[in-house]
This record gives structure tokens, sequence and C-alpha cells, in this order.
């Protein structure tokens, strides 16, 4: 008789980075750990989103147990939505976590049908044969924890996203005791974050960006606008502090950094005192000195807050010349020119603007943990078997001859999504291979129409049909220079095609000539008006693709 | 009577990066510092360079006296073919830039009918009312110059691209004197490369990457893989040298590689002793230890012969287990997708990647001068008015700041493409605008099929029809799903439908599963079997973009 093994099986972030989804398997029982989305590659036209497939959980529904959530950063629980869809399981998180998660669930309509169990770090709970002890870690998110998970062969720990804060800048320390005491208990397997494994030596912590963006706060005569991932929650913890104790009030403009804003406060991972927090309205009312305003949209998105105010085209926040605005944000690869763009429009305006370019202090850190943190925690939890997650291949290669290096580990295995490990006490081993791959989704738009956020996979959208679009713009003069052509497939009889080529001029005749030579915001723009156009019209929904031709 | 004024007047590079081009103006007179080219944004479909518009010379044809070069970079002297169709005026450039244009231009069949003047560091000649005295520089590439040019109201310097290497590879040290002395005399405007603006202190020396690589030749048991831009001519030499060193034979593949070695070595900028390079062929019959290749495709380029061997597609250049590919170059914004892909497809055949991820030692440095090397130069020159060139307008504004703050310049003045700034002894200022912007061109394809390098403006091209196909391909299983959707438009009668759909087919079938999951080359391939097809069918050359649907 063949003996039962465990099976680890990862679904997403192995072999690439984001969409993090990996499945814990038990004879007839599956527990799985994140449902994370990603960003698609810029070849993949009229994408928003992209999630794992999770072929292999369908197909065992009546196996499936729970999600459990390590933190909640969108490639940890955006698929949540797309896999809940499918998948009637409860969800177990931290309760931040689950305020994010709420959130998003609401906006898909899907809260009230979801079983949302809260855990906390230190108390075990039991899904099927699995006991599940969470474990504070931290990271640039705020109640983050690593898993260790009890099975029949023995303990697996995943560590979720982590980096080792020294100086955290609330009360809930990376927990090291819990992980040198399993350490010593002995550990079966670890799952470690490989995000950062080309970085040497240890990440700063997340308190140390305050010195130089105390500086700045003084050396700024007007309004200081503060940007950075909405998620992160103590760098607006700091930038807060910051506006108190340099005198100004603090506005938060962007829909996800209100969102973001409001959670942190009423968990009290941010201290505000009545009276701070001002309306976007109320701007006017003081003087630029005594104003710092909290803004969403460092990487650049066309539609973002900050995008609109550095082309003039927000109602409340203006930039005006010697404003400050400090990209307190890491530059995403793929966003410079987006990122860029918006800088030079910054510029223009004569605003001082401060970015992650290497030649200021330190204004933003890592969340995850450097290679000597890796190595710190291999050598508390000593694994037998080590499988670095998160990250491209060539990050989890290296990643394994770091833990091998480390003497700590007797083996580490490289395995990419799809890929099934199966483990017992003495022996891992690439058994089989498993469904996994990409879902690719078009959400819409990545503006704040809430209306129809409804996920809908490219496939079937594809057969709603395809719209193409291609604009003349003139750069120079800003001018359409001939009508738009509408090319429309797999419409049947419905001919919206003049509707659609009045509605792409109109949308263009409302951009200044500096927004229509933004062709990210051209795109974005056309796009949610063709898909309001055909949806009224014909109530499908297709793949809509703008292509602009600058002549 | 209006006292008569010097006109300087940008038409590219100046608050973008790429597509250098300035021209000069007295009178009647107008000289042209570079002309260069850029390379689309990734919003641009089916754009393959743009060059600048040049409409302003082409009014003043009559009046444009010469094209001067200051280096042989794409970014300098790729805008030449087209621009030479324009203009018929003699193109001035020292002996190594000559080579490099000679190429470009017989490869467009224009070489006949251009006049190549050769210039000599610190040997002037004159052009009208223009004397030109070209002051040798160092930067990545060779044989490269700055310009003084006197004027009757003073001395103008254009620096081109530099950096103030101090311990040059070749006898060809930075002219420090040639700038203090103009400086004692006296210099009216200073035109200074912006490109490091953001980067602190000096540059390190082309020769600084010599014992970090030097170490990896030492420790590669197996084959060593060298790539780098083709251009580096220095790299390469280091290259070359250390293969002796080390006993290694050389075999050099990709075309620009091959060309520009050719050329560097009838230069004498690289030594090579007989029997020291042997043909792609003969790489089968040496040990993979006795063997280097110089291989061109550092940025991921989907033909590139690096991207090939990378998925076991090129016939001589075979990855292997614990060979070594070291990627001696920049990993330049908006390509790191494609290039992590090939080091990632290199990691699953074994083989160690060594690029510049700052984890290793140094094995590439910039071309262009840190802020220290900038100061110096201005502290030498000590300009009346200071004008900084190359790169986005944020660029450029920090660069007067820092002119300024060295206390050596009285004005500084940011200017950007189409403004005309006028001087005389005692004053400058922005005084009118020219026409000035991008010209989108489709040169057929990127890979090396000579036949159809004519050069074509995006426009006429769209007026010979736009072809859109529609492919869906299955990621996992590499299947294409459904018929593709090929939709022309502007082709007049002519149906060649189900000729292109087989094309299609065809293409894809020819390609393995790996060589399908890179957009980039399903794209590119797809891209030059259609436009073959549409050629010989239907004689037009029509605008084509492949839209992958991934399903």
């Amino acid at each position: 008789m063949k003996s039962k093994k465990l099976k680890i099986i990862p679904l997403g972030g192995l072999g690439e980075f984001g969409m993090n989804c990996l499945a814990l398997r038990w004879e007839d029982d599956i527990i799985v750990i994140d449902a994370g989305l990603m960003f698609p590659e810029s070849e993949l036209l009229g994408v928003d989103i992209v999630v794992p497939d999770i072929s292999y959980l369908i197909e065992n529904k009546q196996h499936v147990r729970a999600i459990i959530l390590t933190h909640g950063h969108e490639d940890h629980i955006g698929g949540l939505p797309w896999i809940l869809n499918e998948l009637k399981v409860p969800v177990y998180a931290t309760e931040f976590t689950l305020a994010f998660v709420e959130g998003k669930l609401e906006e898909h309509e899907m809260l009230d049908e979801t079983e949302l169990i809260e855990i906390t770090p230190k108390e075990k709970f039991t899904i099927g044969p699995f006991t599940v002890e969470p474990i504070r870690v931290t990271h640039s998110l705020v109640d983050c924890v690593a898993l260790a998970v009890e099975t029949p062969v023995g303990v697996v720990i995943h560590t979720g996203d982590f980096k080792i804060d020294l100086s955290p800048l609330d009360d809930k320390p990376f927990d090291l005791h819990t992980f040198a005491e399993y350490g010593k208990r002995g550990v079966l397997a670890l799952l470690q974050d490989s995000t950062n494994v080309e970085r040497h030596g240890y990440t700063p912590s997340e308190s140390s960006v305050r010195p130089r963006l105390d500086e700045l706060f003084s050396q700024t005569r007007k309004k200081l606008f503060f940007s950075c991932f909405s998620s992160s929650i103590y760098r607006i913890r700091i930038a807060v502090d910051l506006a108190r104790a340099h005198s100004r009030k603090v506005a938060v403009i962007g829909r996800s950094m209100m969102e973001s804003t409001e959670i942190a406060q009423d968990l009290g991972y941010i201290d505000v005192p009545p009276g701070l927090i001002i309306n976007p309205g109320q701007l006017r009312d003081f003087p630029p000195e005594q104003l710092m305003i909290l803004i969403s949209g460092t990487q650049g998105e066309p539609m973002s807050a900050l995008s609109r105010a550095a082309l003039d085209n927000h109602k409340h926040a203006r930039i005006e010349p010697g404003d400050t605005v400090v990209l307190s944000s890491r530059i995403i690869p793929g966003n410079e020119k987006s990122i860029f763009r918006v800088i030079d429009h910054l510029n223009r305006r004569e605003a001082n603007v401060v970015y992650d370019d290497g030649s200021h202090g330190l204004i933003h850190v890592s969340g995850h943990g450097s290679q000597e943190e890796m190595r710190l925690l291999i050598n508390l939890i000593r694994p037998k078997f080590f499988i670095p997650v998160h990250g491209d291949y060539r990050y989890l290669r290296r990643h394994a001859q770091i833990a091998m290096e480390t003497g700590a580990v007797e083996h580490a295995i490289v395995i990419e999504d799809g890929d099934v490990l199966e483990l017992d006490q003495d022996d891992a081993r690439k058994h089989d291979k498993v469904t996994a791959g990409r879902i690719l989704i078009d959400s819409g738009s990545s503006i704040d129409v809430v209306e129809d956020l409804v996920i809908r996979d490219r496939r079937i959208l594809s057969e709603d049909g395809i719209v193409l679009a291609v604009l003349a713009i003139n750069k120079r003069t800003g001018k359409v220079e001939r009508p738009p052509e509408v090319i429309m497939r797999g419409f049947g009889g419905v001919d919206v095609t003049d509707q659609a080529r009045e509605v792409i001029l109109r949308t263009l005749e409302g951009l200044s000539s500096e927004q229509k030579s933004d062709y990210g915001m051209v795109n974005e723009k056309v796009r949610v008006e063709l898909k309001r156009l055909i949806q009224k019209v014909t109530g499908r929904r297709p793949m809509i693709m703008p292509v602009i031709l600058e002549i």
C-alpha cells in the first residue's frame, strides 16, 4: 500500500510575481493559502488584471475546506471575488486583512454570502487534518502573519510576505520566539518569500524613512502632497504624524487612499485628533503652508488623483509653484513611462518633486526581507525541506541556493505553478502536474466605476465581441486628424459604429491637448466611454481596444 | 535696426530622451548638430522607431549647410537616413562615427549620394559664419567629440554625450586643456548632456568593470556568453582581452555585434591576434571551457541571437548547464519584462546568469557623466549662458539648478524642442516657437530583413491600410484555440484574409510552446510574415498589429 503523502500545490506566484495562491492537500482535505491577483504585461491589450487558473480547485470543489490569507495586499487577496465565485468556502484572516476583504467583497456584492473568520496570532485553529497557527510577521502592511500548519507528516511553515522589522511602528513585533520554538521542535518544510532574494544585507525598518520625510516637511513652504501606496498604512501614519508635528491639516484625496485611511483609523493604526483631517473642499480655506494632502497615484495611473492634479484636472488638488510632491513608493518596473510623465507635468508646474531616485535620503523602503533576513529565519526554523515562493524562476533558483548555503536546510526544492510536491517525514519529490495558468480579466476599467466591477473572464468577453477603435491624433496640435475608425466583430446585427465614432470624438474634445498627449489617459477614457455606449445600446460587454495613431 | 542674433533651436532630445537634434542659425546659415532616433513608448503599437519632426529644416532647406555628429550612437545618428532623404547636405563626423554612418547609409542605399567629411579633434573647420573645433571627450563609445562653435556673437560649446574617464582604455583622453582654454577666453553658451543629472559623484571609468569580469572568466568552467550593447567597443575590447588571457577562443554572434566588432578591429580599437576569432560553426570543435561567445541581445529583443539561444532556437549558440551568461549592460526601463523572460529561460537551462542587479561586482558602467563631472566641466568652461540638453523636462530643470549652484554660470535656461533661443553677447531669451515633434516610423520589422528597411512614415503606412490580427493562444497547451481573426481596412477590392489566416497558423505552428508563451516573439514573427504576404499579393505595405488573446 502506498503511504499517505502531504501535497503542496502552488497555483500562482511561483514562476512569476503576483497572484499568490497555494494549496495544501492531505487526502480529501484541501486548504488554500492566499488568493491574489497580478497586473498584466503590456502586450496583453485590454486586460486589467490576471488571476490564477484554479481548475484544480474547481475539480476538487468538495474537498476545499478554507482559504487562509496571510495579509491584505492585492497579490494575496485580489483574486478572492473570482475564486469565491467558484468555491463557497470560508475565508480566514486577521482583523485588518478582513477589513480590506470586506471592502472588496462588498464592491462585488459577495459580502453577505461569504463566511469570514477572524484569526489572531498565537491562536491555533483546526481545519480537518490541519492545525494552523498564525505567527506575527512584519511587512509594509499591518497585521500580517505567517502560517504554521501542523499536518499528519509534520509542520509546514509559510512565511507569507515578510521582513524582519526590529523597530516596528506599532506594538506588534515580528514573533521571533514562536519561529524559534517551531525550529526546536522540528519543521518539515519552510515556504519562504523570495521577493528580495537579490538584495544583500537587511531591509531597513519602516520607521527609517521618517528622518528624511521630516526634513522635507521642514523645508516645504507651500502645500505638501504626499503620495504612497494606499495600503502602506505605516507610511500614512508617519505622514499624518509629521503633518501634526508641522502644524499642517490633512486632506485625503483619491478613493483607495480614503478607504484605507478610514480602515486604519477605525482599527487604531493611525491616531487622528479631531480637526486634523479636513474635507478636500476646505483646502482653499487654509494657507498652503498649513496643508498636507494625502493623494493616491504613485504609479502614474492615468485616472488617479495625482495624475489628474498634475494636469490641472482635479477639482480640489491644485499644483502650484513651490508645492512639494513626495512619491514615497517604489517605481514598479513597467510603470516608468507613466510615472515620469506625471513627474514631468508636475515639474512644468514648478513643483518640487521628490521621488526614489537614489539621490535623496531614504523616502521609501521595501516591505520584503533581504538575504540576511531570509538566512536568519532559515536558521531559526531549520526545516528539512525548503521551498522558495513568490517570484520569477531565477529568484526561486537563487533563493534555493542561498538556503542550501546556510547549512540549516536538508534539501531545497524549486517548484513552479502546477507542480505537485509530495512530502512525508523523509522524502519530498515532484510527482505530478495539475492545471495551472493565468486567467485574464477585463474588469471594465480601472477607474472608480463601481457599477461594472463584475469580474469577467477575457475569453467570455471576447465571445461578446471585439471592438477596435483606431484614433489618429496630431500630437502637436492635439487635433483628431481623421474620423476614428471603429471596427467591431461578433455583434451580429446591431451596428453602433456611427454612435461609437461620435462618442470617441466627444471624449477627445473633452481633453486638453496636454491630456491628449498622454496616451494612457486617452486609452482609458475612450475605453470607458465606448464600454458605456455599447452596453447601453446592445447589452453586451465586448473587449475594447483603442489603438492610437500619432500623426 | 534689430541687432543680429544667434539662434539655438532644439528639434529633438530636449524634453525627452533620444532623437537628439539641434540647429544653430546665424542669419541665413544653419548647421545641425546630431540626427538621432528614439524607440517608441509601448502604447504606440506597430511603431519601430521615432525620429524628430524636421519641418523647420525642410522649410529652410536652402540655408542648411551641414549636419555635424558628436558620436555614433543611434540616438545621435539613427535619424540620418530620414533627414538626408529631405536635405542633401554634407555630414561631418570623426573616423569611427563615419564608419557606423556608412553602414547605416549603405543599408538604405544612400551612401553614394551622401558627402561624408571626416573631422579630427583640434582641427578646426569652417562652415559659413561658424568655425567649429571638435574637442575629444570620453563616453561608452570611442572617438566621441564635443563641438566648440565660434559664432559672430561668441563661442557655443555642445558637449555631446560625455563622461570624464580619467583612466581611458585607449590613448585618447578627455581633453580637459582645450575646454580650459575656451573657458579662459570666454564662452557665450554651454550646452551640456543632462542624462545622469540625478546621479551624485563621478561615473566610474570604462576600465572599472575589468576586475569583476576577470573574476567571472576565472570562475566559469563551461562556455562563457558575453553580451553587451554592440556599440560598446570598450566593453568588447575588455571581453576579447580577457578571452585571450583565459585561453578562450572568441565567436561573434548576431549581426550588429559582428558589424561593430569588425569596424572596431579595422580601426584598431580591438587587438585580435590571428586564430583568436573563430566562426560560429567551429564552436563544436572546441571544449566549452575554451570558448567565449560575444552575442547580441542584452535587452531581450525577441529576435536577437541571445533570445533565440535562450529558447534553444539558435543554430550555433547552445546554452548548456554550467554555462555562464554575462549581460554587461543596463536594463533600459521598459525592457524589464523581455529581459527577465530571457534570463528566466536561461535559468531553466541551468546557466549561471550574471546581470546588473546590484548584488555582484561592477559589470556595467554608464557612459554619461554624473553631477561632479558636470560641475567640473562647468567650472572649466564658465559660460555666460547654460543650456541643459538630452533628457526629460525634470532632468533639464534639475540640471539648470545644479549649474546655477556652481556659481560659474550667469544664467541657466531651460528650453525644449521647438523653442527658439536667441542670443547675443549680452542676452539670451526664448523668442519664438518652430514646429517640432515626433515622426513615427514602421521600418517593417526589427529583424535582419535588409530588403525592407526603407523607412516610411507611419501616416503614409496607415494610408496603405491597417491589418489587425487577433490570435487566441492557450498559454498552457500552446494551442491556437480558434481561427485567427484578420481584420483589414483600406485595401479596396483585394481580399487576402484567408491567406493571412493560413500564414498566421503556419507561423504559430513553427514555434515551440515556450516560444508561443513569449508574446514579443509571437508578435514579431506574425508581423513579419503577414507583411511579406501582403506585400507580395497586393504590393502594399500596411501597418500590421497583432493582438494576442491569451485564453
